[in-house]
């Protein structure tokens, strides 16, 4: 898809930059996208561009509770549709979980705009057109969702949400998966699993754990759930960040 | 320009994305810039959103050199222009600067809507779009100045600049002010005086110093210069920045 070959050491960073120009030439990256992915830029850069333990930890528990989901889903936005369309689906089809388009600025052109991105790299089934149902507490155009989507999942991956969507779901009981580069931003404070790193690294990295846990039964994925504190997870991304530790 | 009331606990905020949101709509801001916008968001968020101290010190000896130089210019990009066009020609005005419009992806249609936005801010004269003079050291397009203007100025504020030619109008021995949230930049780290503060507080800030500065003589300004360290001043904000303090 691009001509920067992966010894580049700037290759992530050209990459990242890469896909974002292409998702605001497709129309799924909005201006609200664009400044997101400068704060994360920012964030990334204090964090040293990598993933850190606790993060890969927390990529490690999310991927097992997928694996122990009755219902999972990927939400899917307009960043995170330009950023790791293949990723998502890979993710997807290493877990079984599905893939819903949710837009904090929701348009039917950009919500289907999304959607052929993802089928263009091997989505099959894409939800979040439906919107037959509601998240509680939240406006009503904030709060559309499918109802045999994230409307009735157990497990639900909101990578680079809106703080007020990530505590309502939150609040419905749902485990919540969050990856956000900001340790002290209200998604990630609200998520049950919070992944502090950059969507690039943190949902292949979330696929490479769920194919290692693939032979795990039940009493081991439950032992690596157990093993996760999301506090402190935080404390050593925001540690990470400040200090550069 | 706004009804969001001044008393509103994220005014500043508020105000900083309705600029940049109309400066994307009159065709100033570009997506580098939206990206870039989102970027010293996130430094402002965890240097408190406020002018420290070392910030502060920076302003006032910005003004000195500011009221010593034989000919001041301040550099106006895309955000520049979007974020303080005001602030800008006050600053100009204050301290008898000139103002030239100055683009990374410089194209003729943006430079004439920067121009245009300024004089409908107040400005008088802008430079930029004869273009005569060259930055020693860069690509033939990155180069391309006033002769007039940043070509022959002693002092250049040049707010939220690229690196590379921070570095090369610094290598001309100009004197440098930066205005730049990240004090591990490149554009800051070139600096005589980098100022790590959002450019909606810095650019009011020197216009201040320089009215309470405007009847002091040149020993005066002189010790003001002189008791600035650029050096001290970067590590305070990463200090600031990493560790909250």
């Amino acid at each position: 898809e691009t001509e920067i070959p992966e010894s580049h050491p700037r290759y992530e960073s050209l990459l990242t930059r890469h896909r974002i120009e292409h998702g605001v030439d497709i129309g799924i990256t909005s201006r609200q996208g664009l400044i997101a992915q400068g704060r994360g830029e920012a964030y990334d850069y204090l964090l040293g561009e990598q993933t850190i333990e606790s993060a890969d930890d927390a990529a490690r528990a999310a991927a097992a509770h997928f694996l122990l989901a009755d219902q999972a889903v990927v939400s899917v936005n307009g960043n995170v549709a330009a950023l790791v369309p293949g990723e998502v689906v890979e993710l997807a089809d290493a877990t079984g979980a599905d893939i819903e388009v949710n837009l904090f600025n929701r348009t039917r052109e950009r919500m289907e705009a999304i959607a052929d991105h993802l089928r263009e790299h091997g989505a099959e089934d894409v939800k979040g057109l439906a919107a037959d149902g509601e998240i509680p507490g939240l406006d009503h155009a904030r709060a559309k969702v499918d109802a045999d989507g994230i409307g009735s999942a157990d497990v639900v991956l909101v990578p680079l949400e809106d703080g007020d969507r990530a505590q309502a779901l939150s609040a419905m009981g749902k485990t919540e998966v969050v990856i956000d580069l900001n340790p002290l931003s209200r998604s990630a404070q609200a998520a049950s699993v919070p992944i502090v790193d950059n969507i690039i690294r943190a949902v292949p990295n979330i696929t490479r754990h769920a194919r290692e846990l693939r032979d795990a039964d039940e009493a081991e994925l439950r032992a690596v759930v157990d093993s996760f504190d999301a506090e402190t997870a935080l404390e050593a991304a925001e540690r990470a960040i400040r200090r550069g530790e």
